[in-house]
């Protein structure tokens, strides 16, 4: 499949880069083409990996992740353009971090909305899926790093999207336990989470975990 | 030990009787003395358990715990009296939970500070302990009920009182795993952790659930 990355960081690379490897065509798009990092990027990930600017990327991509600063996806969604977004299904991956009074960061969005919501209101003719966001890039595609299961969250209006994006969780990275939060106001509940991870992190040492739900 | 339980909810009630069975003494405090749940709850749970106002539960506990509902969480404090309260452990159980826009409800307080901190700057002297409020009544009392050992985290800026928490968390509630998060302003974390706590509860259909930390 065709997949566009939107953003040049840790998230958008490391999600590329598997991507390219379970044999996807990627293009990782960025504010200008020939971002240094995305060509960096196209370097090592090999032949089917690609760049160009978020329209470029977006335009090529059947399937869109959003791995763009949570502060910044906005923008980088309009600059995608909503002509190259429009019936498309759009994995938010990004967190409304505001690391502005330094760490651990606030967020810009909270409590009564969310980044999910704020990026569905304006492109409402993308599908989005909130997900993978609860976790560190390297658990992402790689949640056998963990030594037992652990839960994924997927939050959307479609359920039909929520259903693609499952496939590459479980059959693409190896999730065995996703989770169906319900529509896209439930990533308020993921986001939100985020000031329990980044405490977690601080706690823990290491970035490399996740939650395992336990119900009676 | 002599413990004072302030609220009269289920929260207050399913905390009081458990200490009560675990052998403490425990008064319940609410708004006013001879609360009809109050009452009815000292019938049910024996001769160690007794009520009062507020201000004659914090005299009387040596160990309190803030069982109010979160919004009403400073104005209880101040009716228990800071003399009541001074150089005491206070666990604070309550999340600031704003429902008069319907379910779910939003946080009161959330982001750049917490009901916790809030207490905590309310009241110096007192050691505030945020526990106990990422999991439903039942789980706080009885984490046997889940089929697998799930997390409790603990919170404050005074090591000894966590200690003495955890002590309580463990031996007497039977918590094998107890977390430290840090210091008082962790509090954000857990409380924020209720939007995605309630997102789950309407997903999984059942509050009897919690998270298991799982790390590399």
């Amino acid at each position: 499949m065709k997949i566009a990355i939107l953003g040049t960081g840790v998230v958008g690379e490391t999600l590329g880069t598997k991507l390219v490897e379970l044999g996807h065509e990627v293009r990782m798009g960025s504010r200008t083409a020939n971002h240094e990092k995305a060509v960096a990027w196209t370097r090592k990930a090999g032949a089917r990996a690609s760049q160009g600017t978020f329209a470029d990327a977006a335009a090529f991509g059947e399937l869109l992740f959003n791995c763009t600063a949570g502060t910044a996806s906005l923008e980088a969604l309009k600059l995608a353009g909503a002509e190259h977004l429009k019936g498309k299904v759009l994995v938010d991956v990004a967190n409304p971090l505001d690391f502005s009074k330094g760490f651990p960061p606030t967020l810009s969005i909270c409590n009564t909305d969310s980044l999910g919501e704020q990026l569905q209101r304006a492109f409402p003719d993308v599908k989005v899926v909130k997900s993978l966001n609860t976790v560190a890039a390297d658990v992402m595609v790689n949640p056998g790093l963990l030594p037992a299961p652990t839960d994924i969250f997927v939050a959307g209006n479609d359920a039909g999207a929520k259903k693609q994006v499952t496939q590459v969780l479980t059959e693409g990275f190896g999730w065995k336990r996703v989770v169906d939060l319900g529509d896209i106001t439930t990533s308020r509940g993921t986001e939100s989470y985020l000031f329990l991870w980044l405490r977690l992190y601080q706690a823990l040492g290491t970035p490399h975990f996740n939650v395992q739900l336990v119900r009676a």
